[in-house]
C-alpha cells in the first residue's frame, strides 16, 4: 500500500533523474491560475517519474531479466528512458499501427520495440505472454503503488513551490497521477482541494466514482489520448474515493481551446490530456475566483499533425473563427452586398467559397461559405444578427 | 551613443518589469545548444526591454504628452505595456488590415490604436504626422541608442546564465536586438562570437554588410514577419559592422523546420523570427560542434492560424511527411499494387487521392497523390527508389 514515506523516497530517488518542472503563473489564461509544467519533463510527460520509481525498486534478479510494458505513448518513453538510466533491458509492445514518431522516440530512449499486429489489446496480451515466457517484469502504467508514489512527487513539488495553493487540478486516465498527488497533498495540507478532470468522451473514473464501483465505459475517440482509459485501476479507484474531492469532465472543443490558450498565452505546447485541467478552469468546471489553483499540465507529446485541427477547433470554440454558410440570391451583385454587410461588422474574411450547385440551395439561390476572423463569441453573434436583419438566412 | 553603462542602467531599470527569461539547454535539437527564451518574455517578445528603457527616459514634458509608434507586431505591444506601466499615454498606428488579434492584444495592454487605411508605410506616415501635430514622442523600433541598450540587457543575462558561452546567435531585422547584445558581449567577453541570422527572403542587413553600405532590399514575403525590415538603421548598421562577427541567412523551409523542432523538442512556441537562430544551427549555417551556443529565440507571437501551414512545411523539410504523385495505369488492381509497394517500405498513408481526369495524366494513366508519414529524408528516398524499381514514374 501507499505511504507518504514512499513518495518522499521516490522524490529523493528522482533527484538528478527527472526535472523539477516549473510552476508558472498563467495570468493570460486565468486569475490565480498556475501551470505545473510536466510537459517540460524529460520524455515530455510525467510518466517518467512513476516508471523510474518502479524500475529502481526491482530486485537484482528482476533487473537482470528486464522490464516489459505495453504502450504507444508516454508510458513507453518513461519506461524506456528509466530502464536505460538504470542499465536495465526494456521491451515495449505497441500495436503495429502506432505512429512512426512514437516508435522512433521510444527506440531513441533505448527500448526494444515489438510491433504487434492488431490493436492495443493485442499488444497488451503479447506483453503479458512475453512477460510470462521470458520472466520480464510487467510494468503497469498506473495500478501500482510504486508508480503512484513516483507521480506523487509532483504533489510534494507543488506544495514546495506554492505553499499557499488552495486547489490542485489533475487529469485522470487510469488514475495513477491523481492518486499520488492527492495522497501527498491530503497528507500534508488537508485543506487543499484536489480535483480530477476527465475527457467527457472517455470518463471511466468519473462514471466509476459516481456509481461507487468500477465501471468500464464504451470506447470513443478523444484528442486526450494520454487519458484514454476504459477501466480505472482498482487501487487508483480506492485512492480517488478517499483523497479526491471532485471529478469534472471537459468536452473535446474545450480541450482544443485550452491547448490553444496554452500556446498563445503561455507559449507552451500541451497534449490533449495535459490541457484538460486548463480547460476545466477556462470553462467554469472548476471555480478559480478566489482560489490559488495549480493545474497539472501532464504532458506535451501532441502529434504535431493533429495540432492543425486542434487550432481550428480552438479558434471556433473561442469565437475567433466563425464559419458561416449563407443563402444568397443567384443574381449579379448579391455576393457584393453580402460582403458589404460582413465588412461593416469588422470581421476579416479568411476564406470564401460560392457554390451554385449546392444541394442545400434552392433553384434560384446559391450558398456562400464564409470563414471569418472574429474577435469573440459576441462578435460572431453580432455578425449573424446583422446578416439576418438584411434578410440573409443560414444553412448548416 | 551606446555605452556599457547604458546597458547596465537598462538592466537595473528592467528589474521587476521584464522577465529574466530562462536560458535552457535544448539537447533534443542540438548538442551544445541553449535557448534564450525571449518568447516567454511579457508580451511574448524581447521588444518590451527596449521600449520600456526608451519610455522611462522621457523628460517629464515628453512623458506628459505621450508616445507614438507604428507597428502591428511586437513593438506595438512592448510600447503599449511599457507606457501603461509608467502611466504614460501611448498611441499605436497600424495598417487597417492588421489581424484582429494584434489589435486586441495591443489595446489590451492599454494603448490607443489608430487604424490607418493602406499599408505599413501609410501607418508610419500617419504616426509621424501625429507626432509632429500633437507633440508625441515617436518611438523608433530599433534605430535608437536607448532601445538598443534595453535589448542589450539580454547579452548581460546570457553571460550571467552561461559564463562559458562560446557564441551567441541572434535574429536580425532592423538590427536593434543584435546591436545591443553584441555590444554587451564584446565589451565583457570579446572571445565570444556573435552571429546574426536573417531570413534569406528579406536579408537587408546581410546585403548591407556585404556591400559595406546601407542597402534597401526588394520586398518579399517571409514567415519571419518580426524581422521583415527592408532597410536597416544607420546606427544599428554601424554597430553590427563593429561588433558582429558574421551574418548568415536561412530559408523559409528551414525556419518552419526550426519552429517544429522547438515545439516537439522543447514544447515551446516560437515565431518565425525567433526560430531563425535555431534554424541556422540545425542546418549547418552556424557550427555548433565544439561550441556552447546560445540561440536567442526572440519571440513567440506566431499567428496560430499560420502554424498549421508551418507544421506541414516543417514535416516535409525534415522528411517526416512526403507528398508523392505517381502515375499508375488506369486498370483494376493498379492502385492496390502501388499501395503494396508503399506498405513494404513501412510508410504510413496520411491521405490519398486518385484522379483520372488530371491533365498531367496520359489517356490510359491516372495520377495517385499520396501523403505519407515517413521516418526521415533517407526513408523518403528509399520509398521513391522502391516505386521507381517497380516501374512507377512521378509527376510534380
Amino acid at each position: 500500500m501507499l505511504t507518504l514515506e514512499m513518495i518522499w523516497d521516490a522524490q529523493n530517488a528522482l533527484r538528478g533523474v527527472a526535472q523539477r518542472t516549473p510552476l508558472e503563473p498563467a495570468p493570460r489564461i486565468g486569475k490565480n491560475l498556475y501551470i505545473k509544467a510536466e510537459n517540460l519533463q524529460l520524455t515530455g510527460a510525467f510518466k517518467l517519474r512513476g516508471a523510474y520509481n518502479k524500475i529502481r525498486c526491482l530486485s537484482p534478479e528482476e533487473a537482470a531479466k528486464g522490464v516489459i510494458a505495453c504502450s504507444a505513448g508516454n508510458h513507453a518513453q518513461g519506461i524506456a528512458l528509466s530502464a536505460a538510466k538504470l542499465g536495465i533491458r526494456s521491451i515495449i509492445c505497441m500495436p503495429a499501427g502506432a505512429p512512426i514518431s512514437k516508435v522512433e522516440a521510444t527506440k531513441g530512449y533505448g527500448a526494444e520495440v515489438v510491433l504487434v499486429p492488431g490493436v492495443y489489446d493485442d499488444a497488451a496480451q503479447e506483453a503479458a505472454r512475453l512477460a510470462q515466457e521470458q520472466g520480464y517484469t510487467f510494468a503497469h502504467p498506473f495500478n501500482d503503488p510504486l508508480v503512484i508514489a513516483g507521480q506523487g512527487s509532483i504533489g510534494l513539488e507543488i506544495l514546495e513551490q506554492l505553499p499557499q495553493v488552495d486547489q490542485v487540478v489533475v487529469p485522470i486516465g487510469g488514475g495513477g497521477l491523481i492518486s499520488g498527488i492527492a495522497f501527498a497533498i491530503k497528507s500534508l495540507k488537508p485543506s487543499c482541494r484536489v480535483i480530477g478532470v476527465q475527457a467527457a468522451a472517455v470518463a471511466s473514473m468519473y462514471e466509476s466514482w459516481t456509481a461507487g464501483e468500477l465501471v468500464t465505459v464504451k470506447d470513443s475517440d478523444t484528442i486526450a489520448d494520454g487519458i484514454h482509459v476504459l477501466t480505472p485501476g482498482d487501487l487508483t479507484f480506492e485512492l480517488c474515493r478517499q483523497y479526491v474531492d471532485e471529478i469534472v469532465t471537459v468536452t473535446e472543443d474545450e480541450i482544443c481551446a485550452a491547448i490553444l490558450a496554452l500556446m498563445e498565452g503561455q507559449k507552451t505546447v500541451a497534449e490533449g490530456a495535459g490541457a484538460t485541467t486548463v480547460a476545466a478552469c477556462m470553462f467554469g468546471k472548476v471555480d478559480t475566483a478566489e482560489k490559488k489553483t495549480a493545474c497539472v499540465v501532464s504532458g506535451g507529446n501532441v502529434d504535431v499533425t493533429t495540432l492543425s485541427r486542434v487550432i481550428t477547433k480552438g479558434l471556433v470554440k473561442s469565437g475567433r473563427l466563425a464559419d458561416i454558410s449563407a443563402k444568397v440570391a443567384d443574381k449579379p451583385g448579391s455576393l457584393l452586398r453580402l460582403l458589404q454587410v460582413v465588412s461593416e461588422t469588422g470581421a476579416n474574411i479568411v476564406s470564401i467559397s460560392h457554390d451554385r450547385d449546392d444541394e442545400q440551395a434552392d433553384v434560384d439561390d446559391c450558398i456562400v461559405y464564409l470563414s471569418l476572423e472574429t474577435r469573440d463569441i459576441t462578435h460572431v453573434r453580432q455578425i449573424k444578427q446583422a446578416l439576418r436583419s438584411k434578410g440573409y438566412s443560414f444553412v448548416n
